[in-house]
């Protein structure tokens, strides 16, 4: 755990805050309500994370640092759609800014999961992996829980995917030598595939 | 943890079995899923409450009490609103009862959950403050996911707000000495500002 | 924990893998969708039970045969029902699988949930009851929750009572002596006690 392992903290949490405060204004919430969605979206995989690995309080309940950048967040997107240039709220561009957040907050806690878990854990593979991908959609989850949409983990077709094999390349860096380039190819890796997945819609199979 | 504690613990479980049983009555279940939805919403902010403090297994599940007095909150419940007096079951003095249950859960809630973080980790304020407002809103949750509603925290205007001021407030009183004040004032603070909000339908800004 | 109750928590993870799976067929889920689902019903009881006992990481994380013997069902589950012969997908005998699937998946992990709890704190009879209705519990609600339906536990009359009568059962087979019975005699009663409630829709009294 290191300035690194913050960094990509921090960037995951401002990410899924503007992702909690996005569904927050599309569902004409109050500014409240959009600071409750972006809070469980932005700590709750963190704090899931930190539960499982048996390490409480967990981190982002105990640093003031995360929530108060979560109600930044929350504030400067209550500004931006509150003034008249947004008035279509949930426009294309809202859309596509939605997807983007959401797939950075994706790759980050990838990484803050899976190294936290190969921190505490380096003899458990499969834990590292589930822990990388429970962290990065449990937010995500939650959100979703909350506004009542079906979860993206279930709607989108390659959602855990990425994540799933950014754990496993996190894991495979570390063993094989590549500590130092772990963290950000790993982050790379369920960043790009998951945009990629995205804008080209793949899909997988479904029952007929 | 003194007697006092447990009488604030005790007052916000029977406060919120009887919104959680009430939950079920209009919504039309059995007997079994109103003591479901009673349990989940007064024994599970005790439960995430004692997760987050590491503290195993859970108080509310070890102590048989409290599964007693849900139990028994919900029979009441059933008898009173299985007789013919009430006809009429989500009328507005059930929505009134149900809505001063739910504030006086709150506010019980936030004391305990802010009083148990101070008891065991005094040099975290905010985590403080965050544990007396998700033990007090985390019951309600459950109850409004396992019931597909909206949650109370994301559709009333001040909902969670109340019991952040009071986790504050509580951190204030003991910080400047007055420990044995802290509990009561934090208490009353929550339980008038929550009961003025659902009275005068205090609102916050939402973006236009 | 021993081979015996390895043996109860993996027919408990196969159970409700298979019924988490079906519910993903019944949505017209893509194959992911179905594993997610599958993945949170199979191992989303056992993760509960091993928070709420001080134990971590979670067993069914750290163990690569339970992700394993999920993601296998799943692709069972997918090519059996992507099949000609299963155009009709949620008929009759579908609806008849995913019930006793989910049976067997409830009284597996009363059993698995009620001994962790009596081999770790022995002491606490009331939360050996909890914690086996919990983990039965717990899985299907997050699947039920993730795929947006009104819970199991809440719809259907007689769900989480042969879990409690269950590990009630087990509790008292345990301490009369006869420790090698309970874990098959507490199996026995709750999927008895639930096939019969399916079979003859035994009801609860509600309010008129």
């Amino acid at each position: 755990m290191d300035i690194i392992w913050y960094m990509f903290d921090m960037i995951g949490t401002v990410a899924f805050a503007v992702s909690g405060a996005l569904v927050g204004v599309s569902r004409k919430m109050d500014i409240f309500g959009m600071a409750v969605l972006a809070l469980a979206t932005a700590i709750g995989g963190g704090v899931i994370r930190d539960v499982l690995l048996g390490y409480f309080p967990p981190n982002s309940l105990r640093n003031v640092v995360y929530v108060t950048v979560v109600l930044a967040v929350t504030f400067i997107v209550f500004v931006i759609y509150s003034s008249r240039y947004h008035r279509n709220m949930m426009g294309p561009r809202s859309r596509a800014s939605y997807l983007f957040a959401d797939a950075l907050g994706l790759a980050s806690f990838t990484v803050t999961g899976a190294s936290a878990g190969y921190t505490l854990y380096p003899e458990l593979p499969i834990f590292i992996v589930l822990l990388g991908t429970i962290t990065a959609v449990g937010g995500g989850i939650l959100r979703d829980m909350l506004a009542q949409r079906v979860p993206s983990v279930l709607k989108e077709d390659v959602y855990a995917l990425p994540s799933i094999i950014g754990g496993i390349a996190y894991y495979l860096f570390v063993i094989y030598g590549w500590s130092d380039q772990a963290v950000y190819g790993a982050f790379s890796i369920v960043l790009v595939i998951r945009l990629l997945a995205i804008k080209y819609q793949w899909s997988l199979p479904r029952v007929r």
